[in-house]
């Protein structure tokens, strides 16, 4: 449960802008690390002290911001008095229970999106929130923890190569999101794997604990669907150009990013339809073995409470019962019995019981 | 069922506008108290006389008249008519069984919405009518009962400090959204523990109790959703500014109250899912323990009734049983029966049903 | 079946504007009554001959001729082609299988709505259609039998008090309207009840008949909201103000109607899905029941069965079993089987299902 | 199955425009019928050969020419070349597996609708395809076979009253819409008795045999809704003027149809509610009857098995068993395993299994 | 589940526009064919050197450039080069996990769509993803394999015949897609056959194995609808004229095409509940066998149990029993057995267990 319900209450009561910080604490240190370049120049440096921040306020080159931890609270409020953020919005990016969504701040655009991450220990997903600040020449990404899976960009802008340099903060933002939509894929893939071992389990040999995977991969669903329908209206909207930010160049490469997004949403609707499917093959498997062992109990009385009748019968102290005399009697009342079961086993041949 | 269908009917066929009260009765006494303030001035006193309305009604300052409870109609009378409000609003504040609304009359803006408590010892839900009457300076609010959670906002306005004092009364009303929309998140956190609790128990030891409990939970569902869902409308109406008391510095806080409520929404249907899932996982582990009972019944049957059929063979009374006299039949036959008897029970634990 | 499928198959092949009766004939004679007032003046009387009502036609203070009993379709063919009425409207009137609708007709505005009943001695929900034509001074009511609830409204404008003999004829529908509209409330309430009486019972004593009780509740909820959802458009067009024949005045007060249906639609929502719920209650009791009968049936054989066997085996009749001859073999057998029972017993406690 | 999928792939690969028939072959011979008539002339005759077709292309009275039967492509082609209709049109009006829809070909307007019918002996229904269209002087209705019910039709025509002969051809259009959404009301009759038919026998005697009976009606009811729910959008169309064939006079009887057709897909959902309802009855009625046959297998179980070990018991040989020898035992234990069935008889009363 | 997540995690950090095919590995080589023509020039032929597409390029006939496998991104890249295609755009063709779409690249209009097709011998439908770029001159399309049925209309376009030499390049873009899109029925067809047969089955005879069926095919169904459903918006926004790559006169054309969609995602739904339907009948068909088994054991068990326990009684061995010693006690017993058995089934009989 506390798995995605964050315990807001803490804040209930406090004016707004208040900055807590709701979440686990997930990496040891804020770490806040600059880097700018342009299409020749190129600077990366990690901040030590957070009042630096003026120096790159106001550079005409692009300057990415990356700050991986939320917990030191008053180190992100100096950063975000540093940059002018509404404290609304630092508010949100302190709060790690929001929703994907995007918001126009005048100045500046203000996205808060998923990253997600598969334990393969555990088998657990979990959600990181990450929160990107878009302003003329700067760029501001906020993650719970190191290593958002932004290193790959780093490098990408550190080689120098490639259209990323060229381009403007509105095409960083964009390799930003392309990437942790990109990841949601692999998170499919996993899951995929998991449902076909389920699905195969289910067909030779389904168990309690099989039900309950399938719940809880269905809530997984949900989940999913929680942290990434949202996301759709997100990248509509900056695809449309709602947002000045975004220039007209990048909204192709926007409305692919848009599109991956569908692509997840619908294999994750195909998820849920398949997980339902299996949920009717165990609930009605249940019942077939039922069937099997009813069928057992069924075979065994309609063979043996005859017979045992018969015994019965031939067990009776009465004293005028002429057959109890007769010298055949025993062996044929065998082969009376014996006729007696097989005629049952072949008629429950018949039936298709056996 | 009193619980939601409060009895309206004791107003039918009245002519609209007819004040009468329905609901329970609360508080014992109607309370109003008014506080006055702006950047530096702050007032506050209980009304005992509602005829004093008069003072406060043409400040220029933020004027906040608080009425718990709203049983006494003809005070309340009074006070609607020293306001000029318009009798259908007025009907609406007395009727507690209104859905969340937004209406627009012209001079005045009438917000109608839940307020809900969740009481530990009986862990029942309950929901209390809130309306606001928001004008040019002053806003009326209208609560059931005495402390609707708003002391703590008197308390920010006597103390001060904040934006609070700074703002106008649009703000305040944003105040009192903010804090009654925060406490959805408690009552949800509550329930989400009684959901895991309920998880728990079903996966160690449900009884036809547990389905009950999970019938009540998606009722308790149900209403708030019917409690909740109309507020986005609302919320999303003001922050779109579609009334002119919202000021356009205001907006911003409101959307993110919109926000919240979209949140809290997210979360009921998450929550509704995961009780349907629950509710199956009880459906079949019902079916599973008819499993295990009829198994039981199967395996004793399978393994006794030859059994005793063989014990009726060798007491029936025919002259002519050359068995009977043998030396050593006895100990045979008792040997053959726990062949028998071991046989069954290795076959049985093939099929895995031991 | 016939309760709402109306034998429309006898107009079949009819050119339109063919006016039939389709309905039952609730009342014995059509009556027309007038009713003529503004602010000061009011006449009240009961129409003999359809040929007067050319009196009214052209009155400027407000008329309502309310008009009980549609199955003589010659006078309201008259009565209609006095007043000018479109083909089509008059054989909507007659045609009481309408859905609630609103249509304009030029100079007229034709309403259709359906009176909603509740037969305490059979428990049956029946619905009456009432048409409205609105137009510049006159109101025409059609009803299907006499007695609709609209005594207490006449009642009001003899009364002379209060808005309405104020108001224009807008005004005079919208209490029509609002008079239907809170009568929904009065059945909800008397559905409500039922539904609680029928909930008790699921959980003291389920019956098959409680199965059938809780799928013909359904089935009125359908009804109820084929009746009713419709009218929701009917309103909010009027309340948006589609018709100029309505005031702006008016539409506060129509506001308020619409809102009321409203929470008549989600009251019976809720209900819907209070019923599936107790569906699902009773399904999973069944099965709960049978669970105890199969359980009751276990216990007995695992208990008898050994017991049985044990003694058939002393009761073969073989010449060498020295148990047979020994002393307490009797009384040892007693307590060795007694043992049995007693264990079988305790590890039934020990499974719970004793 | 080919019931609803008519073998469209003879079509493959067949450039757009071929003319090929799809569909039954209804008729023995494609018949042509021409009515010209105004308000005072009228001429009536059957089309011995297509190509007198440009007789009646321009006249400037009303013309409706009717075509019985489709299979004859080669006429069908010849009649489509005659008064210039679009290959695409043409392709449609031959391949009977449209779904309902109104297409604008700038001069002329084409609707495709279904006619049903109903087979009282098989209880079938069956749709024949009908294709209206509708030009400035000029209507052509194409149909599957004879005798689709316009007989009436052509007969009010010929009577000459009535407001048909006064208006254009769009009104000819109405009235051959308005029988054809009419006689959906028969189908539904028919329908609607037979599920009350199937309710009584599930209550009284409910067989696997009924169970496809319900799944049978449901199936109906999907194809009444594929063939019927377009319909609406054609209606609706038309009622709002998007065609300047359809004057304004002629609206409110379109809407008059599109009316009507909501009423028809309210039924049916209504009773798509109404067959899922039954389905869970007779799901729990299987349940049920399972229930009272355990209890049987129980009662019996339960009263027989402790008596048969007594007697077991008392049939043991040992040599000292005292009671053999008394000389009321055999009474005594009579009464005692008397004593032991009423005692469970009584307490089956209790648990109301009996 | 390979089947349907194609593994797209080999791109993940790849910056956007690189080349990498996503899919299986369908054809051997990858092979152009380019197709010239106008009303009267045609001209045909195979591209062994991808530098030759210059030739191509700019030719004011119609040229079609089709493209059969897709793994050869480097031949596939230098194409893109030298038509200038978007980064992305060639992206999206080489990843063959998209969904249908349609986006407008300024002077390109790019279609993907879903070629299906069925394999008689698993029963198991494949898709296949075909891209059309559609510019001024030119139509590019790339399948996966050769053969993608497009072979039919090169030999319309070479036999000269028929409107498709006279008209544009956008009326070949309409033809590709009218074959796509009827090939889709033939794919129904085959799936209707299926269920067909399913059906058939699951009346006469069902296992577990019918289930199974039952539910591949509905995921079948819900392949189909990923695969299909989005093309309904393509085929809607290019007959609405969204692009001016579309002349006027070819929409007509186009509507036909979107119709034939709506009316297979029509059949899909239908076979979705179809199926539904089924497992619904399945479930309950499990249960009346049980019922069936269960009614065999409870009427041997009430018929033998009783007659066992009298066999015993007589088998007692009471000092005292005077019938023991009667004459007629045997016969008498026998005859009084064959009474309570005959008593038994009779009332079987009037309970229909028989």
């Amino acid at each position: 449960m506390p798995k995605f319900i964050k315990k807001r209450s803490k804040k209930i009561g406090m004016p707004p802008g208040t900055l807590v910080h709701i979440g686990e604490k997930r990496s040891e240190r804020t770490k806040i690390k600059v880097l700018e370049y342009d299409e020749v120049n190129f600077q990366e440096r990690e901040l030590e002290n957070v009042e630096e921040c003026f120096l790159f306020k106001n550079e005409p080159t692009v300057t990415w911001i990356n700050v991986d931890g939320l917990h030191e609270v008053e180190i992100l409020g100096k950063l975000g008095g540093c940059f002018g953020l509404h404290p609304l919005m630092m508010e949100d990016i302190l709060n790690t229970d929001q929703r994907p969504k995007m918001e126009d701040y005048g100045e500046d655009l203000f996205i808060v999106l998923k990253v997600l991450s598969y334990d393969d220990r555990t088998g657990e997903i979990s959600a990181e929130q990450v929160s990107l600040v878009l302003r003329s020449h700067a760029l501001l990404s906020f993650g719970e923890k190191e290593g958002s899976g932004f290193a790959s960009i780093q490098e990408r802008i550190r080689g120098g190569k490639g259209r990323l340099r060229k381009m403007g903060v509105d095409y960083l933002a964009y390799t930003l999101l392309d990437i942790i939509v990109d990841n949601y894929f692999v998170i499919l893939e996993k899951l995929g794997e998991k449902i076909e071992i389920l699905e195969q389990k289910l067909v030779t040999n389904p168990t309690a604990q099989t039900l309950l995977k399938i719940q809880n991969l269905k809530r997984e669903m949900l989940f999913l669907r929680k942290w990434i329908w949202p996301l759709r209206e997100v990248l509509s909207g900056l695809e449309r150009g709602e947002s000045s930010r975004i220039q007209e160049s990048t909204r192709f490469y926007l409305r692919d990013v848009y599109d991956h997004t569908i692509q997840v949403m619908d294999t994750i609707e195909i998820f849920r339809e398949m997980l339902s499917g299996m949920l009717d093959i165990y609930l009605s498997s249940v019942n077939n073995r039922m069937n099997a062992v009813v069928k057992v109990l069924t075979i065994i009385a309609t063979i043996f409470m005859p017979l045992t009748f018969l015994a019965g019968v031939y067990g009776m102290n009465f004293k005028h019962m002429p057959e109890l005399e007769w010298q055949w009697s025993y062996p044929v009342i065998w082969l009376f019995m014996i006729l007696i079961a097989v005629f049952m086993v072949i008629s429950f041949r018949k039936k298709k019981w056996l």
